[in-house]
């Protein structure tokens, strides 16, 4: 029920999904009426869905705290619930995104002792994508916590990218001898010392470097991993905008930019927000991904293939293995 | 003598700047032959400048508290000694940034009180430019300390873009109710109900609003600035990237590149580094700006042009006076 549009887009996104991943099997909770309507014309999606009606639905502008005191029985919480449950192995809701955190921390609960799942972002590069975390979950990160997102977002990226040991990457400041970064220092001394892990850690890398692809994994506080996330996205409008009025300045231009069309379909392709749309809640007993509430059906599809590569790579079983022998490792060190 | 170049870069950016602001006058500190050498050929700038000689000089790698300890003498600290002693306006160098940094605060001093003066950075919008700080010069700032960036910014903006109440936003992060960003919640408290600062206060502004030229002052503390800042020269670079191999994929894409080529260059004027060239430390008794390491001489001129109109504008006294005013009110209020 959730996003700008509700059934109208998700649905249609869900049969994309169905048509490139055809073993999948949907839930669709929510509105049974609404859903129905758009289901009819949807017949291979409709033989591989059960609808699970509910009158009740988060709101997008309802708060985080108000939707997990209130949200029992509705569509974000049953669907969350099914995840619980083993009725389903991934939720996918383009709702409101401090409601689904937060119920999906409070139903599927973190795993082995993560005190902050975070918010991984899929980040388009020269190269390919890397994943960037936390995106905005939490403000601030200790050192254990940037190395858990270390080992989460290596995860994912061992699910998506199939590479064993994925490069990871901690996210810093030029500058030298700047104070106030030692949780950033502590996890880079725990993670270039701690030759167990089941990652290939990188150092330090700075803004520039992320859309270069340098590694797999770039692990940074959630305050500023979210701006630089929106700042990117920016930036990346800013200067469609910027070319679209140099494009037409002149005769030359215009026809030229006609000419090159063929070349500019290619970057707006590579441009296109929809192919990497979702993040994905890392350190919980489940696989939740969000969509961006106001994408479009193949942006939703985006989503659905995301939580599908990730469940089939059995994610949550993994990551929850390499945490509880860092976390043992971590507190027999502290207790040595 | 700073940069990757010294004297080769420093001297026909000075005289590109002089061209535009022939009322100019210039002291070359550094190598009193290398600087001859270069200026002999720019008789226009030889003419209207000192040359202080001396053979020390601050290396790129130097580390700032060694430079500061050892760096008496050096070019850069002769330089900005000059600003100390009213015989320069404004210093501008190309060299180490830490070390210019920790010289130029414990030179000039940090005026009114401010605790961490702050690195403002001229940042390219979709309308013009706008002003963004913290972009490094601190990890973390207190609330005083976001108001005290606030006015800062807003002395810089007023004498760069001559409007008198320039616009001021917050960067803050869109997730509803996440923890730890108290500092940042009071400070936008401070600035939105307190009606005798000299600055029209937005509110919150997120990371991909920067770019739209929504307000002419950005505030944010040192590490997300300096990671924003970064991640978006990254993101122009990276699309770049995508441009030149998309024009190269088919024949028509190559011959309408080559139409167009009046838009491109358009394009690669708005998108020019050099054009913003120059970070300023605000915050201190007199004017440092510092240009990029790897810039040529019309990077360089760019620095000294914005050098240039920051001391035209009295930003020194004004921001003196402003600070002095919000802290007297900010402690009157404290001891009430």
């Amino acid at each position: 029920m959730g996003g700008d549009h509700g059934p109208e887009v998700i649905i249609p996104g869900a049969a994309i999904s169905l048509e490139r991943h055809p073993q999948l099997k949907f839930q669709l909770v929510g509105d049974q009426k609404r859903i129905e309507a758009v289901l009819s014309s949807h017949s291979d999606l409709r033989s591989k869905s059960i609808i699970t009606h509910t009158d009740i639905h988060i709101a997008m502008d309802d708060k985080p705290s108000q939707a997990v005191r209130r949200g029992k029985g509705s569509s974000m919480w049953m669907a969350i619930e099914a995840v619980k449950n083993g009725d389903a192995d991934v939720v996918v809701s383009a709702g409101n995104t401090g409601a689904l955190m937060a119920m999906a921390k409070l139903i599927l609960r973190p795993v082995a002792d993560v005190e902050r799942p975070a918010i991984a972002a899929l980040w388009p590069t020269v190269r390919s994508e890397s994943i960037v975390l936390d995106v905005g979950a939490n403000i601030g990160a200790t050192a254990e916590q940037l190395c858990d997102y270390a080992l989460m977002g290596a995860g994912m990226a061992r699910a998506l990218f199939h590479v064993e040991r994925p490069t990871v990457g901690l996210l810093n400041v030029g500058v030298e001898e700047v104070k106030g970064v030692d949780e950033v220092k502590q996890a880079h001394a725990w993670l270039r010392d701690n030759d167990n892990l089941p990652i290939n850690y990188y150092g330090f890398v700075e803004g520039d470097q992320i859309g270069q692809g340098l590694v797999d994994v770039i692990v940074v506080e959630g305050f500023a991993g979210n701006i630089a996330l929106k700042t990117a996205e920016g930036t990346a409008r800013q200067i469609a905008q910027y070319l679209r009025d140099a494009m037409i300045r002149s005769i030359f231009s215009k026809i030229g930019a006609l000419m090159a069309q063929g070349g500019f379909k290619i970057l707006r392709e590579k441009m296109d927000p929809r192919r990497v749309n979702g993040g994905t809640f890392l350190g919980l007993n489940g696989i939740a991904v969000k969509s961006h509430g106001g994408t479009d059906p193949l942006g939703f599809a985006s989503a659905v293939d995301l939580g599908y590569d990730m469940a089939e790579a059995g994610l949550v079983q993994r990551v929850t293995m390499d945490l509880t022998a860092f976390h043992s490792r971590l507190n027999a060190r502290v207790a040595s």
